[in-house]
């Protein structure tokens, strides 16, 4: 897949510096919505507008949808009042849902005013639900019975144009509570009047509105079903989860983690403006500062020591990037613990030993390596000596940080993947920094 | 659901604790396989191995399956041959085949003597594709049919026990190539002597087996489906590939990319032996190590520098580090654009004179920022001026590396989310002491 849109990017680039201006030719029909949107998001702005225009009216609305918030938003905020009149000319609720975010109030109106009942109803009550909660982003296109139906009612409906993605019926009360699920394959070799209550799947259990997408998700990882039923506080069928939307939301979940780590955002846009994205990019930039002149202080404590022993001013970030990486290697193992809820109190002792002991094997070997390279380099056995100790020293205490920081971050409700990093290294530099400067002074002047 | 693993997994250790060497109590019959095997993971050597006789036995194949390789090992090598012996009496071929990387070759061929035909020659297929191919991993839990069948001969076979996660019926010719796919739902209202053919699914493709997880994860992205054929390079149809797994191998993936990040391998045991986890978290340490030294050496040639003048031994962090970060902005966001195939040839020119934009904003700002506070620091207009300097062109050459690097990488087919940011800290590290030391000389003595 990435290939093909490797390709479609070269072409449209290549295409705009040939004949600038000059309208592009009309884009393969094989591409998928997803596929132009990745397309769409890989270009510069100009190129950007001039490729949009060729996307294919019907596919349009879908193409947006996929988009990421930002580059969406550098297209729509180029609409003019005619293509906007386009756009909201057929959503449904859950394309509004997803495109309201790039939208202003007073298009959604718009939009929300020209819907049918049903889907403005639809609207109305996923937008109850927060950004992180599965209620927002059920879909409606599901079959349902009331739950006193027969086999028959199920082959009637059945008849009609059916859903994709449909493997079971929903049966709900006369209240429109979910009532429980009869998988489609079972309805075959029934007799016509036979209630399909007698057919329920006994084990579906429908997932709560307020779950969290994450958790929704987890329940497709666990059972064989391409859709979950999703319901109210007071058990009303508000629509269907799929298994689609939960890859969709999975992966979402983990470029964003991958974009956090680095302090940016997940619908970063490779062509955001760079005003836009200095300032955002700058915060992040503002709090390692912070940490790196916490770590410079640090060093100043010793500024006596530093000017008489030169080679402890050159082997300083050796003991410093040491504990930084052994760190790492702790914590992102626990952090990977704490998100499937491998960690508890109860198994932090052992935890402890086990990183500590692992920490103390690797420092040992290191710290004879690094101490006998210095002791050469400087020819000076006192400086391999105190710098065999401080590495000893700062991986111990990076093990350890690499299992507290994250489990106190956990405790204290903040995401250790995000700002776990920051505060261990923050931790091995400044203790890197005073245990092997310290030891300098004690034993080199 | 990890609430209730962290709860069981308190009461395992605490149960050890108060009354070592006692049975466990039976664990809670609501815990999932899944679960189960997350429990298993988080539990010290001693206590894994008594939970696992808590474990019921119809349920300890599935968790074995669920389990990540090393900590899987951990229990399989304590086994005696009566545990083989039941753990090997009804296993099926997707079972084996997870299972097979854990066992000696000779319980594999066990095993394998042991099951039916038709279960051996699924093996035998299935082994024949690598560790990153699809076709490895397919299920064959299929409803087929001959492509001559009609809608009657449909009915009668669903009329059978329908494994789960059936939507679709799937068609093969005579020699066993797929022949195409029928939606269950399509089989409503239709007259019994239709011929299948006339209601087939025209748009759905089959993956090739030889198809990597991450590519065939994809299809299930853009499409409403909950599984696909999957087709030898004859065509013959090997099995089906559900959601499911989609969603097992997106996770996998990203996990995986996570833990090598930090040098550490995806099924890494929370718990693994000390020697062992030592011995491979080495290797990072090492490699990490000849970078630092590296970075040390470019100190080194500034030692005169530094003797004279030791401010610039205190501020040198501040320097690697801002371009270290800034730089990890850059690479983060093209890493993500490079696996999207969203990055070519033809956008860099583009994205260079963004990333560098968005750099030297950046850069002026923190240098404006760094120089004051160094200025004053140190009682030394010239001292803010250098480290300014300095903080600009690494910020510079940050924004360029977080671009090249990864491309480059990419190019030599190495993988940029693994060694990328090694790489790319190395250079800033290293520009970075160069430039400030190198201005430092030049401007302060």
């Amino acid at each position: 897949m990435s290939e093909e849109i490797s390709q479609q990017i070269e072409q449209v680039i290549r295409g705009e510096e040939e004949s600038p201006g000059d309208t592009l030719p009309p884009l393969g029909t094989e591409l998928e919505p997803e596929q132009i949107a990745l397309v769409l998001e890989s270009l510069p702005l100009e190129a950007r507008l001039d490729y949009w225009q060729q996307v294919p009216r019907e596919q349009q609305v879908d193409v947006l949808v996929e988009m990421r918030l930002e580059a969406r938003a550098s297209l729509l905020g180029r609409f003019d009042s005619q293509d906007l009149d386009h756009l909201l000319s057929d959503l449904d609720a859950e394309t509004l849902i997803e495109l309201a975010e790039s939208l202003p109030g007073e298009v959604v109106d718009i939009a929300l005013a020209r819907m049918d009942e049903r889907q403005r109803a639809h609207y109305e009550q996923s937008a109850q639900y927060g950004e992180y909660e599965i209620g927002r982003y059920v879909d409606h296109q599901l079959l349902i019975l009331p739950q006193n139906s027969r086999v028959r009612d199920a082959r009637r409906l059945l008849r009609r144009e059916v859903p994709e993605f449909t493997e079971r019926l929903w049966l709900v009360d006369r209240t429109g509570r979910y009532a429980g699920a009869v998988a489609i394959t079972r309805l075959f070799g029934q007799p016509e009047h036979l209630s399909l209550v007698e057919l329920l799947d006994e084990e579906l259990e429908p997932l709560q509105a307020t779950e969290s997408l994450l958790e929704a998700t987890e329940r497709f990882e666990m059972e064989l079903l391409s859709a979950l039923p999703v319901v109210s506080d007071k058990g009303l069928l508000l629509g269907r989860m799929t298994t689609k939307l939960a890859l969709e939301l999975l992966h979402e979940h983990y470029e964003g983690q991958i974009m956090a780590s680095a302090g940016l955002d997940e619908d970063e846009d490779l062509f955001a403006p760079v005003l836009r994205s200095s300032k955002r990019r700058a915060t992040w930039l503002g709090i390692n500062l912070l940490t790196a002149f916490l770590a410079s202080w640090a060093i100043g404590l010793f500024e006596g020591t530093l000017q008489q022993v030169v080679a402890l001013a050159v082997l300083m970030p050796v003991v410093a990037s040491m504990g930084g990486i052994a760190g790492s290697q702790t914590l992102t193992l626990i952090v990977r613990g704490l998100a499937l809820g491998q960690i508890t109190a109860a198994n932090m002792k052992p935890l402890l030993q086990k990183e500590l002991s692992v920490g103390g094997l690797n420092g040992v070997l290191w710290a004879l390596v690094i101490g006998l390279v210095a002791a050469f380099w400087f020819s000076s056995p006192a400086i391999g000596l105190v710098i065999a100790l401080a590495i000893v020293v700062n991986i111990a205490v990076a093990a350890l940080s690499g299992v507290l920081v994250p489990v106190l971050l956990h405790r204290l409700k903040i995401d250790p993947a995000l700002s776990g990093s920051v505060i261990l290294t923050t931790v091995t530099d400044v203790v890197g920094f005073v245990v092997f400067l310290g030891l300098g002074s004690l034993f080199l002047i």
